[in-house]
């Protein structure tokens, strides 16, 4: 496994992107830089778009089962459908329907792409959600997979939860474990679409899923937001596979669930003083964790580990093979 | 240039495509199949979705101005874009909101993604579209550009003009001329917005973009309405570069009229008693011209040259280098 370092191409490239677009219409609510683009259709209703893509050699290989980032076809079909309706989940929306562009590499044969649309499949029917259209190039064997999702959903009465709203003092939340989802998860995670949705309507602040790592994705919500954040190391929800991997690499556990990839869990922030309400009504078997405060913006982002507090490193891993 | 037959692969996927995907719901007007999907949504709108793709070595390439195919990074831009309105103006639709997903080779530098993203908003903003959102991964420099465009947009009253709902007896009406884009017009068309919306307008039964080629995107029509059809080679708007073709490849202009890709004009079918009256209301500067007629399934598809009729051969060329 190589465990790179997301390039700083990627978020730079959005900022960038957002520069050049020029003003939107006021019925775009939210623009590129969110989980999802959010337009104030006809009637009161949100619509949410999203898009998302899965490259071969860089998010999965189907080459070999005995190296990390190993799918099969139908894992990688279910892995960026569900990757697409988790950035859905964590605005708080309902997924719909989508559309699916393929570049297909020749010669991978029927039982290939069959895999791809039964994965794609799996993904959308778990959230009722319709693959209703799209479109498959073929090239060259040389090439590899390009399979993109585009999802359209919507807030069906609910605001959305954007990654601005976080206010000092918010408690913060974590759905599921962290770390090491790179042993599996990171195919088979289900995205929390009812979670999301049960935060937006007890209003939430702020959410984001977490792609990019914990503290990659912390710190998106920390400069949407204008604040800091501080996260108790010791109430983190270690996963079982980051506990492994620790044995594996050297890198400690807590190491693997600030900083992994691809978990796909929740992290939210709630208003102080309903944190304890949230916590005893929280109707899911999904794990809810309280992890830490939002702080002012000139403290950063930090983290207190047997009472210490200090500067959290924000490495952003990704799973990149 | 090489100009490939489109492998019988991509039709036959969306046909496999449409009998895996089960029962739709009510719902989704249009699944796969038609130049876009439709879906009643809420309070009588119907919402159009449409997604494509370009791809590097297949669709443009980038290395050699004086090969077939050559394209800036701000031309490549500007087909995916332009090709995806086309779609939005086949059904009669108003594009309204995009976005992009990119596979980025690394090493391109700022100019080659600063030409992709001015050419999609070159095209976007001739049309009153707006980028909202996308999703830029970057792959090894090894391999090649897919850059896939996710439109949305509406049929603001119209109803949609589908490919199934040519009649016998139906005049068959072309916009523009037809032939020998790879000479230029392949990235430089101009999708028929207005002239779409005005077919709408003036309740065509079934419409098309022509990016398979004439002959191949009429066996679109012909099949998913079950009719036959006519057309008369004379009539046929052939394009200074098919004349220039000709003279190259000793191909027939008429022939690349017919067979060519990537024209991006309409082709119409309308009640016939309508036919005169369309001609003489025709309000745009774009060429419109009566090529033929629909005729009984049992017909299939027919051309006469010189008095004579013959089967349509369909090439459904398109334009991979």
């Amino acid at each position: 496994m190589k465990h790179e370092r997301t390039s700083g191409n990627e978020f730079d490239f959005i900022d960038w992107v957002k520069t050049k677009l020029g003003k939107l219409p006021p019925e775009v609510l939210v623009g590129p830089g969110d989980d999802c683009a959010v337009i104030h259709y006809a009637n009161d209703d949100q619509i949410l778009l999203k898009t998302d893509s899965l490259l071969e050699g860089v998010h999965v290989q189907f080459s070999d089962p005995a190296k990390p980032g190993y799918a099969t076809p139908e894992q990688a079909g279910y892995k960026v459908m569900a990757r697409s309706i988790s950035d859905v989940a964590a605005m708080g929306g309902v997924p719909c329907y989508a559309t699916i562009a393929t570049a297909l590499p020749q010669g991978r044969g029927p039982a290939f792409r069959e895999g791809l649309l039964a994965g794609l499949q799996r993904a959308a029917h778990a959230h009722n959600t319709f693959i209703i259209g799209g479109d498959t190039k073929s090239w060259s064997a040389d090439d590899k997979l390009v399979l993109s999702v585009h999802l359209f959903g919507d807030m069906q009465g609910f605001h959305p939860v954007l990654r601005s709203g976080a206010r000092e003092g918010d408690a913060i939340f974590v759905t599921g474990e962290l770390g090491g989802s790179i042993l599996g998860k990171h195919v088979s995670f289900a995205p929390r679409v009812g979670e999301g949705r049960w935060f937006a309507s007890v209003h939430a602040h702020a959410m984001i899923d977490l792609s990019d790592g914990l503290s990659g994705d912390l710190l998106h919500i920390c400069k949407a937001s204008g604040v800091g954040a501080l996260i108790e190391a010791e109430k983190l929800p270690v996963s079982k596979d980051a506990l492994i991997l620790e044995k594996r690499d050297g890198m400690s556990a807590l190491e693997h669930a600030l900083h992994d990839g691809e978990d796909f869990e929740l992290l939210v922030c709630i208003a102080r003083e309903k944190a304890d309400e949230v916590q005893k009504t929280w109707p899911f078997a999904t794990k809810l964790t309280r992890i830490g405060t939002v702080t002012e913006k000139a403290g950063g982002l930090r983290i207190s580990h047997g009472g210490k507090k200090q500067p959290l490193p924000i490495k952003a891993y990704e799973h990149e093979l």
